[in-house]
C-alpha cells in the first residue's frame, strides 16, 4: 500500500464545515463571524508518550485527546485538525484502528481532519488541532493562563467517579512499582490510555473562568505556570484534590504523588471569582463532569500546599520534562 | 536545559500579527474579513527528507519552506505557523542554527512561529503553516488542484538562472551516481537544502491561475494529481523544461529523470487561459521569480510527454512515494 492509498482509505472523510477538505496542498477553514481561530499542537513519541504496546485503537483517541485539552483549556469549540504520521511500515490493521480511535472521537467534538502528511520514519504522530473562541466583544474570547486574581477559588475537573493522579498510577504499574490487579488496573489504565478532553465544560467556563490550564505534566507544575502568566500565587489544600477510589487505596505518599505530580491527567485547574461557585458547579453539571474547588488565589507568589489542618506540605513535585 | 528554557531560548519571540502568540494552551489567530484560513502540514524525517549531514540552518529554512510552499500552491499569503520538534536531546548549537535558518524564511514572508511542541525522540520536524485566501467574493479564493481546464496553458515557475531537478541532481551526487564539483556542487546543493517557496508567485497567480500545485514529489506525479483532480489531461512538453547549466550539462537520460520525476523542487506548476499570457510573464516579474510555458490541458486524460519533435517520450516517471 502507497502513501497516497493510505490517507485515502484511512484518513480521508467528507467535511462539513471546512471549506477545502483533505485531498489539496491547502485545507481552507474559517471561524464563524465574531469569532477567532485557536490553535494548538502536539507530538508524541513512542516510549516517550506512549508505551509500545499501546492499542491502536486508544492511541488514536489519546493523540487527538491531547490536543483537544489544549483547546478545552481555552474554552475553545473543536473545529479541525491535521495529523502528521512517520509509521515505520504501512500496517492496514494498525492503521484502521488508529484511525478508528481518531476518528470516533474527533466525531463526538465535531473536529474535522481536514489535512496531513503521512512519511516513513520512527512513530511519531503531531496533530494540530484549531477551534473557535470568541472574539472578545460578540462572544467570550479565549480563557488564557493569565487572568488569575487574588481572592479567586481554584477548582480543577475530573471524572464523576476519578480524580487527578489515575494515569501516573497505572504508570507505575507498568514500572513496577505498584500491584494492581483486574478491574481496579483496567481503570487507572483507561484513565492513562483515553483521557477525557473537557472540552464541554472549557465552553462553559468562558466568561466565567479568569484562567485555567490544563493539567499534563502534573498539576503543581502546570498550575505554576498560570500563576506565573497571572503574577499571583495560590494555597493549595492537598487532602482536598478527587481522587479515585483505587488510588484512594493507596499510601498517601503515592497518593500525594500522583495528585500533586502525576502528569497525563488531561483535568481542566482554573480559576473563578469566589462569589460564583454556583455557577461553576451548573457549567460542570451542564458539560457532564464533575469539579472540586481546592484551594485560593494569593496575591503572595508561589505554591504553598498545605494539608487538611492547613500545615505546609513537606517534598518537592517536579513536573514533568520532556528532557530533564 | 529543560523544555522550557529550550522553547523560551531558541523559539519565543513577539507576536505581531497574532492575537495571542507562544506561552498559552493554544495561540489565537484571526484572517482578515473577507479571508479564510488555509492550513497545511508537513513532516521531515532524518535520513528520509533530509541527510544527518546537513547544516542545521539550512534544515531549518527547508523545513518551513516545504510548508510555504504548500500555501503558495493555493495563492494563500502566510500568517502564522506552529513547530513540533523531536530531538535525540538538546544541543543548544544545533538549535540556534535551526531556529535561525526557520525564522530568517519566516520574517522574510511574515510568518510568525506561534506555538508548538517540543520532545525528546528521535529527529523529526513537523511544521503547520496557515496562511489567508480570500473567500471568493471580496477577494480571490484558493488556487485549488481542481480548476485546469482543456485548452489552457501548463506553465512552471523557476529560479531566473535554475530550473527544475537540481534538487534531485544534488541528490545523485550525495548517493555517488554522479560527480559534480566546486560551485556547480554548491549550487545545486543550495537548491536542495534551500528551496526557496514561491509564495509573492502564489499570491500573484490568484484569479488568474485555474489550478496550481507545488513540485514535491516530482514534476509528472504532482501533476498527475492535478489533472486527475480537475478531470483532464495535458501535453506536456520535455524539452521545454527549465533547466540550470550544471543540469543541462548532464546526460540527456539523466536530465529527463531530474526535471520529469526528480522531487524537491518547490516550483509551482500551474494553468492559465491560453490567452493571458502576458499577466502570467506580468505576475512572475512582479514575483521576482521566472515562469515557463512547457505544454497544455486537453479533454483527454491522461499525461502525454513530448520530445522536441513532438514525438511521444519513452519510460516511466515514476513520483516519489514514501511507503514505495
Amino acid at each position: 500500500m502507497g502513501e497516497f492509498e493510505l490517507i485515502a482509505r484511512h484518513f480521508a472523510r467528507p467535511t462539513q464545515r471546512a471549506v477545502v477538505g483533505p485531498g489539496d496542498d491547502c485545507a481552507v477553514i474559517a471561524p464563524r463571524a465574531g469569532h477567532r481561530l485557536a490553535v494548538s499542537c502536539d507530538m508524541l513519541v513512542e516510549g516517550r508518550h506512549f508505551l509500545p504496546t499501546v492499542d491502536a485503537r486508544r492511541l488514536g483517541h489519546k493523540a487527538l485527546a491531547v490536543n483537544l485539552s489544549d483547546l478545552a483549556a481555552c474554552g475553545a469549540e473543536p473545529l479541525a485538525c491535521t495529523l502528521a504520521l512517520a509509521l515505520p511500515r504501512p500496517d492496514a490493521a494498525w492503521l484502521e484502528a488508529f484511525a478508528g480511535g481518531l476518528h470516533a472521537l474527533a466525531e463526538r467534538h465535531g473536529c474535522e481532519l481536514v489535512g496531513g502528511d503521512t512519511t516513513c520514519g520512527p512513530l511519531n504522530l503531531c496533530i494540530t488541532v484549531f477551534g473557535e473562541v470568541g472574539d472578545g466583544r460578540a462572544a467570550p474570547g479565549a480563557i488564557l493562563r493569565s487572568g488569575a486574581r487574588a481572592g479567586d477559588d481554584l477548582w480543577v475537573s475530573h471524572a464523576p467517579q476519578g480524580g487527578l493522579g489515575d494515569a501516573r498510577l497505572a504508570l507505575e504499574v507498568f514500572r513496577g512499582t505498584v500491584a494492581l490487579e483486574g478491574t481496579a488496573f483496567e481503570r487507572v489504565r483507561r484513565a492513562m490510555e483515553c483521557p477525557e478532553p473537557r472540552v464541554a465544560l472549557g465552553v462553559a467556563l468562558r466568561g466565567l473562568a479568569g484562567a485555567a490550564i490544563d493539567v499534563s505534566d502534573g498539576l503543581t507544575g502546570d498550575l505554576g505556570h498560570l500563576l506565573r502568566a497571572s503574577a499571583v500565587g495560590a494555597t493549595l489544600e492537598a487532602d482536598a484534590l478527587p481522587r479515585s477510589a483505587e488510588l484512594a487505596a493507596q499510601p498517601l505518599a503515592l497518593q500525594r504523588l500522583c495528585t500533586l505530580a502525576g502528569g497525563d491527567d488531561y483535568e481542566l485547574v482554573f480559576t473563578v471569582p469566589a462569589g460564583r461557585r454556583a455557577e461553576v458547579e451548573a457549567a460542570a453539571a451542564q458539560a457532564g463532569c464533575a469539579v472540586r474547588r481546592v484551594g485560593r488565589i494569593e496575591a503572595e507568589p508561589g505554591l504553598r500546599i498545605v494539608d487538611q489542618a492547613g500545615g505546609p506540605l513537606e517534598g518537592a513535585w517536579p513536573s514533568f520534562d520532556h528532557f530533564a
